[in-house]
């Protein structure tokens, strides 16, 4: 069942991120700072949204999203991440397709994901492009040189 | 004289956010809150930088640039804006040029730039080719419907 991400889900959140086997370490630490700010200011003040996929006390993944700065109506998805063993159970489209009504609930018309270009991603990307993605804008070299950022949008 | 803002810099800076004819309230908002960060945090733990060109005690532009998170040398421009008074007399450059160098002082390998593609960045389009930046993607739409993100990038 999908629902907002509490206290009790951040070990949980953690152990995805880390398990996902996509993450660097900073990345890892970076999810778990947003998940600390939405905790403690709220997703209004700090522009952070968690959302979990739980069967029962187990978290199968969570996505994170929140309004892009100085646009009207563009939504950044932050991190998605589903536990390995959960993957196949359509628990990256549940939250993926929640996070999209979500935004557009918040008056959002865009949602942008950047992602890595390596062979690494590709399952991830495979992802977007089946949810309706497309990539608009890529930057050579971004994260580190051979890595390039691909920007994919959607109009919602 | 090129050198970093400081707190009796902050209001003359948003003057000329203000000034400059082309930043929305949300916009000029968002220079102060940046601003406020820096003084506030300092610059290695928020992650702007602001520095400023005066003449005496009169401040003809400022710049704040800093690392793009998740990255590997990439740094962003945030802001740079030049008092409409003191055009025409290299401020831009001398700013954008020692936030360049900076910015490669602190191991970065390049600089983004956001901006708009409407007309009315077009003055503010045409000096960043004249710097050596390239428009290597773009968003439709982004800012608002019409209003397309255009970031400029530049190997340092």
């Amino acid at each position: 069942m999908i629902a907002i991400a509490t206290k009790a889900d951040g070990s949980q959140i953690q152990d995805i991120t880390k398990n996902a086997g996509v993450f660097s370490l900073e990345e890892i630490e970076c999810v778990s700072e947003l998940f600390e700010e939405f905790l403690n200011l709220g997703p209004e003040h700090c522009g952070y949204n968690f959302i979990v996929e739980r069967d029962g006390g187990r978290v199968l993944g969570y996505a994170c999203y929140g309004p892009r700065d100085l646009t009207d109506g563009v939504f950044d998805l932050y991190w998605i991440a589903v536990d390995p063993n959960a993957r196949r159970n359509r628990v990256g489209y549940t939250l993926l397709t929640t996070s999209e009504q979500a935004v557009r609930e918040m008056g959002g018309r865009m949602l942008i994901i950047e992602t890595s270009g390596t062979p690494h991603y590709e399952p991830t990307r495979k992802f977007y492009f089946s949810m309706g993605y497309e990539i608009e804008a890529t930057i050579k070299d971004f994260y580190v040189k051979g890595d390039d950022l691909m920007i994919f949008t959607k109009r919602l």
